[in-house]
């Protein structure tokens, strides 16, 4: 029948909304945020200023800045229930995402849940201010410490490194860590943004529509797992071995983690953010050997994938350095979502509120495939 | 640009997915579950067989039906620390679907949550067993009283009111729930089920597609909200009474709970269903007075919208029947929603399987609508 439209796999190039919140050009290589290209925007911003961005559409004046940092200072702190709850998640070896989802989902307990608009602000702060308690609090659980308090009179990135080690952060550590959230604090409409919005759009809460997006990033086809590239630079070990390592790869017709990307056809604009912000940290602290290691490494696999792909021009994606940044700041890979988490919260809560300005529920069709005359038959007939 | 597709608010129109689950006709006023009609299937077959149907696409022989029932048997009750979770719920007052969405998210911690298939399969299991026990158990938590240990040996549906209540239900009750959960157990691909599939698409587990999904289905536009319609028949109060009282309403402008939908523009399918389904259980249970009134303002209603909006063709509901129907079981409104919830699990997880069967990310577009070009300005000059 010609009226019946066809079915589109993965909703490929529909055009699902209308956002100033981030765009996407692959085959430029650009990523805009909020109308900042993210090279202009990562590296000076703080993440409480890339937050208010989203939010506003501006970035904030001193008083604005002040006001947003305090409010997310105050909300850090978990409740009793959220804790206990972890405890047991910890006990059962949940994962680190998972412990997430549930800790998020918890957070309901101080919130009234209503969906009303005044309610989606305040849930939003609470939940930007303690993704970094749960995830850090977690971890500790799983290694057997005690959770580490937050402290107000930190900035929001330097207080998840304290919360995680307990020791307070360098400034150049926090620096990059801020770039790191900075950059992935919006991305166009990928899986776990395009969840919030739908359930969102049906009026249920922020606190509803942002765990089921904590649901969607932990799949892996989401592409929020930087470790793998990184094991593959330890493997190689030192930069001579790397030619070697890497033909011998390509050979047996394995993949190169930490390269080409779905969407960007060039360099991944936020590669180049992120190589500078690992620079300037590993300078900082002294052991430039790692991030050189990882720099020839780099050199060297796009130079193979050139010659063993060639017309793919297969380029270094965000994964590469987030891996090499996140590992600089002490973080285990398994905190490497939940922290992908911590920044992309900002963009998720903020296309929330863009879909409530102009909202239209999300109701697509489904086409049915099946039989439509079934008759019931009796248990003992079947 | 020419190449710029245009943007489909709510995604409305577009084939999202294809199914083989249920098939909605709302010009026809049909509803097709798993190949049967629904009037066929919602009054013969238990919710295990439902369920079954739906994960398998058969209904299940004497030996499927028994496994069933006793894999979901085992699983329904909570664990300590569910249980612990919901009693802090309590005391903070939290709206029943919050508590539904939390209780559910901390079934991870038993289960592995690494989003294999084989654990998709015990995951479904457990979330659909453990759907009513939550309910119930929160519902008597929020009461002030000790949630009642499920029993084994009762099936799904009746085993439910036995939680809420303490009292084992009658055959006829029992049979009038597992007719609800029946007609709701699937429709199409509305909000909360494409969130399910937004979720599971990324090859995230089955506990977070679910979560996911209660959020959604929370929404006051998703439609799982059968209260108010039961409030005006009982504000009318006697038959004598409902045309002045409807009239009145109308002349307000006040729109009637329970006509109209947005799919269907004759009568719901489900309406039938249901309303058959109330007759026998008020019946049974001796009293028709309320079912009585329930006609008469369902008839009285109807014949003034014809009058009063002409062409529109407004008709009774799924929520119309649905109320008076869940009321005789002694449910209150408060568990109206998580009760929809209860059946429409059984359509959520099936929807999971068959995503995961034939997988493609949904990863749709958005369109840009913000600058390009903007500066970083330092804190000070701003």
């Amino acid at each position: 029948m010609s009226d019946i439209p066809a079915f589109v796999p993965g909703l490929e190039g529909i055009v699902a909304a209308r956002t100033r919140l981030s765009s996407v050009d692959g085959q430029a290589g650009q990523l805009i945020i909020a109308g900042f290209p993210v090279e202009e925007l990562a590296g000076k911003a703080s993440f409480e200023e890339t937050l208010y961005l989203l939010w506003h559409d501006a970035l904030p004046n001193a008083e604005q800045l002040r006001n947003l940092k305090q409010e997310l200072a105050a909300e850090r702190a978990l409740p009793p229930a959220t804790i206990a709850l972890l405890r047991e998640a910890a006990a059962g070896k949940v994962a680190d995402m998972d412990a997430l989802r549930m800790g998020a989902s918890t957070l309901s307990i101080s919130s009234s849940g209503a969906g009303a608009s005044d309610d989606a602000h305040r849930d939003a702060v609470t939940l930007v201010a303690r993704f970094p308690t749960i995830v850090a609090a977690y971890r500790r659980l799983l290694a057997g410490d005690e959770p580490v308090a937050p402290r107000r009179d930190l900035d929001h990135a330097a207080n998840y490194l304290y919360m995680l080690s307990g020791v307070e952060p360098s400034a150049e550590r926090a620096r990059g860590l801020e770039t790191y959230l900075n950059t992935v604090s919006d991305h166009g409409l990928n899986a776990s943004t395009f969840t919030a919005r739908v359930i969102i759009s049906t009026q249920s809460d922020m606190i509803s529509a942002i765990v089921g997006a904590i649901g969607a990033l932990k799949g892996p086809l989401h592409g929020g797992a930087p470790g793998p590239a990184l094991d593959m630079v330890f493997d190689i070990g030192e930069a001579s071995k790397a030619e070697a390592y890497l033909r011998a790869k390509l050979a047996r017709g394995e993949r190169l983690m930490g390269f080409g990307h779905r969407v960007y056809k060039v360099r991944d604009p936020r590669a180049e953010v992120l190589s500078a912000a690992a620079e300037r940290m590993y300078q900082a602290d002294g052991d430039m050997r790692l991030y050189e290691l990882t720099r020839e490494v780099e050199r060297t696999a796009v130079a193979l994938l050139a010659e063993h792909k060639p017309g793919r021009n297969l380029q270094t994606n965000v994964e590469f350095y987030t891996a090499l940044l996140l590992h600089g700041l002490g973080l285990s890979t398994d905190v490497f979502t939940p922290t992908f988490a911590i920044g992309r919260v900002a963009g998720w809560t903020a296309h929330c509120f863009e879909q409530l300005d102009n909202n239209r529920i999300f109701r697509p069709q489904s086409l049915y495939t099946g039989t439509k005359d079934r008759r019931y038959t009796p248990l003992e007939e079947r």
